[in-house]
């Protein structure tokens, strides 16, 4: 049944690779395409059909998913010419790429003049989400839109309807907005423990299931003590999300204290610590920085 | 067995009432005082010897429990003379009151000179886990004093040990500051998505199991989208333990930025917005008024 709706996946990096391969093993009839065009050949082998354009994969699709790197690359792509004029009458974008929500506004605007409808609809989970499917999809969009596409976002994770276009890429950006500031509560935490002569590996155990638990604590927390700054997620891309937060925020008029002096933080870890490519872990770095410690100064 | 080891409990209030009776369930003989000695009476029926003095309920204890207001009414009992003179050569005081750092090594100092060993075992988990024995026991003091007291207090939860004397009220802090923080982060959050159209509960459901979740997110965050800070934690003890982390803190000479800024920030829901009996979710009323707007301001 479900191999009756057609779709294509442009952008088949990171993200969009394993996405695909999940709508192909759910039964979808999927075709793919990447800008670098060796990136989506693999896919082929998984039963998709590789397109050779943008335009040549839409041209059949029900629903088209979009994964690119930002905003401004799914706009440029959805306003190409000939891309246009293949996508079907009736057919959904789903643009699951992280973007402003006033990109999202634009792609609903500039798609639904032709026909087409549309759902922002960003992720979290990285890429071991995509890989097992189990992405949390925060949808933006009118919800009998979501309900037609409901069933090939399923096959990629939980697709949760958060509220009209743009609301999942807000979803998206206040997630990582509590990612940041809870990263700079665990380290703050770390360090006083440390410091003080406490284990914080034996205190993040003992924490586990009470209210200050989360991921971040155990995982980051983690990182923190070993002083493993591996990206997982890069510095200058928290920096990026957090700039987008709080440029919606002033939009609507707010002030949001946590997140704009996180967010200086961050920035000084890029620009002054070498932080760009290391993980948003390093900002435990950035407050040892701040209190004349070295990194290496290990507990 | 475990009938072999008496123990008492000084401070039968709303987490030492529930913790003595779980105590008495695991068959531990348990001597129980309260400074209000009403309080302390219904335990008899769970079998409870009720003592008419704290030197009386500790005189035959192995393991002797205080569960009081702060360090300083812990100090204050453990320096009387006939308590002093009462307790037995050996016993384990395990203080599990929330109190400062250095209030707990004071208690181990004043206490081992006369022949008592003492942890400091201050818990996370509210009157909910005292009740339900899913307490989690942040442990200072040395490994082998737990070892003999670890199955009194695995009848109250799950003790853990994370350090020397005082590192188990540190550990406390710690968790306070992740919460008192993360607490600002869930409110910024909040605020942006009302603020942007975007429906706040439904966030939450989707970001469940992600890297933003947390008790906080889920339960404080429902009750900032509900305007109901009924207590739960009330925000004028959120302001004394950020006061005491900070204190801790600057002994240690750390700045801890983000504990700072969110302390400063509770203190002022405290003392301008009359905030103090309310629950530490609370701090959003005090973003909103930072944004000139009013609680009552309904999503």
């Amino acid at each position: 049944m479900q191999s009756k709706i057609r779709t294509a996946l442009l952008g088949t990096g990171l993200m969009g690779f394993p996405m695909a391969r999940n709508l192909l093993a759910a039964g979808f009839d999927t075709a793919v395409w990447n800008r670098s065009a060796d990136k989506a050949a693999p896919l082929a082998e998984f039963g998709a059909r590789v397109a050779a354009s943008a335009a040549e994969a839409v041209a059949d699709a029900d629903v088209v998913i979009s994964m690119l790197s930002d905003g401004r690359a799914v706009l440029d792509l959805a306003g190409q010419g000939g891309l246009r004029a293949a996508l079907k009458q009736g057919a959904i974008w789903v643009d699951m790429s992280s973007t402003k929500p006033d990109e999202a506004r634009a792609l609903a605007d500039g798609l639904q003049q032709i026909g087409v409808e549309v759902l922002d609809a960003p992720v979290s989970g990285g890429t071991r989400g995509a890989e097992q499917a189990s992405l949390a999809i925060m949808v933006g969009g009118a919800p009998q839109i979501l309900d037609r596409a409901r069933a090939v976002l399923q096959a990629l994770g939980r697709p949760v309807h958060v509220g009209p276009t743009g609301a999942g890429q807000l979803a998206k950006l206040a997630n990582q907005t509590i990612v940041a500031i809870t990263i700079g509560a665990v380290a703050e935490a770390t360090l006083l423990l440390e410091a003080g002569g406490a284990d914080a590996t034996a205190v993040r155990d003992a924490l586990k299931g009470g209210f200050a638990d989360s991921a971040i604590l155990q995982q980051h927390g983690a990182r923190m003590s070993a002083r493993d700054f591996t990206p997982g997620g890069p510095s200058r891309l928290q920096v990026k999300d957090l700039d987008n937060a709080l440029a919606e925020a002033e939009g609507l008029n707010l002030v949001l204290p946590s997140a704009r002096a996180i967010r200086d933080r961050f920035q000084r870890y890029v620009a002054e610590l070498d932080g760009a490519d290391r993980d948003h872990s390093g900002l435990f770095e950035e407050l040892l920085d701040l209190n004349g410690r070295v990194a290496t100064d290990t507990p």
